[in-house]
């Protein structure tokens, strides 16, 4: 094992996390780092270890199942610990061929392109979304009203390199307002002169989530078994540029 | 029955449409062009006027369904009369909870919240994207690589107004192309600076499309039957502004 991984893995075992869930935390936050997105990347270990309560043994639970859905609970766990068990289940039981999987009290969720790319290079189309603290406001003004609520888009290739699509709907992240790189008032949703749009996006994930998951944070996840092969041939078209998830 | 719906219908009988087909494309073109989507208004019986072939007795077909799944194909019928037909399929006989309905050949699909709008006031929450023909390049340049494939989400409420976000990830219209209201040279993702979010949500909503609808155009939608009312709350959150949808 890399010394970082060891090491990460190490301070989470310090918190009380068994070694699996450990390594699931250590994974997803290497993975975010490896992309950029250091505010879902070790920092949050520190995040962690300053958190009041927290129960590192929490595991979440599958409450309904039955063909084409699913629904959980976290029961405390972290959000990343409950997609990771959902993801897990999806792979072990692929749908047939499409599954919608509610996950109630599901926070944080870290980076959702990493939760999709894991299930597309299991070879399934996977949509994802979830919700956080409301901190969109609206763009005309006025209280936050919406979560930054990804959403992500992940298409197996059989070139072997799947399409992630991983797009907040807030023009800079709450991560990035905690150290300081960007100020407040920059929370906003994203695109300038149409942020209606983004606006119009997060407002209505967020509805979708609540009204699916409930009180509280949640994610949706929608999970199919593709029937055709799309990637290689938008790749061929796009001749080079680079497309979303690609490093 | 008003003067323009009778003389709207009249025309479409005129191309062939039986009254049931007639009358629910007018309510269609009526509708969008009283939201103001003149793109997708009256001007498109024009459009079905000048197609070199259009056949008006053709229908979508069901061709597969099993818990929380179907799968539809235009054969040939306008992507109007497809959404429609799944729209009262699914109205007759809701999801419980939940159901993808993937729907091959169909085009043109109109302005997706309209769907979506009826679903929710019927009850159900409800997501839908459908592609029409590629025109967003790369926010770099090149070709076009994805079409406008709009998002479309529908929340239903307790006080009879669903919430409806209806998000092209254009920063015009196509329409607006054709009718000089904009250049073809703005016909990119929205969001400025930040385009390469639209455009990665372009492409994403494309290949989910074409991964599970094949060639040509398609539509996807996710239907559920809601658990919790989260709308009235974040009307009241909102305090009078105009969310998405709202007239």
């Amino acid at each position: 094992m890399e010394p970082r991984r060891k090491e990460v893995e190490a301070r989470l075992a310090g918190l009380g996390f068994a070694p699996r869930d450990a390594a699931i935390l250590a994974d997803h936050f290497l993975a975010a780092e490896a992309r950029g997105k250091v505010g879902h990347g070790v920092s949050r270990v520190e995040w962690l270890e300053g958190l009041p309560s927290l129960d590192p043994s929490a595991q979440p639970v599958r409450v309904a199942s039955q063909a084409g859905f699913e629904r959980w609970e976290g029961r405390g766990a972290l959000g990343y610990l409950t997609l990771a068990a959902i993801c897990a289940e999806v792979r072990a039981h692929p749908p047939t061929p499409a599954r919608l999987v509610v996950a109630a009290d599901c926070f944080p969720t870290g980076m959702l392109g990493y939760w999709v790319r894991g299930l597309a290079e299991a070879g399934l189309v996977a949509v994802l979304t979830a919700t956080s603290p409301r901190r969109l406001p609206h763009p005309a003004g006025g209280p936050p009203l919406a979560g930054t609520n990804p959403l992500a888009i992940g298409i197996p290739s059989s070139d072997g390199r799947p399409l992630v699509a991983d797009v907040s709907m807030g023009k800079v992240t709450y991560g990035d307002v905690l150290r300081g790189a960007a100020s407040p008032e920059e929370l906003v949703p994203f695109g300038g002169e149409q942020a209606h749009k983004a606006f119009a996006l997060a407002v209505g994930l967020q509805l979708l989530v609540d009204s699916l998951a409930g009180d509280g944070y949640g994610a949706v996840l929608l999970v199919a078994s593709p029937e055709f092969d799309p990637v290689p041939e938008l790749r061929r078209l796009a001749a080079g540029a680079r497309l979303p998830g690609d490093r």
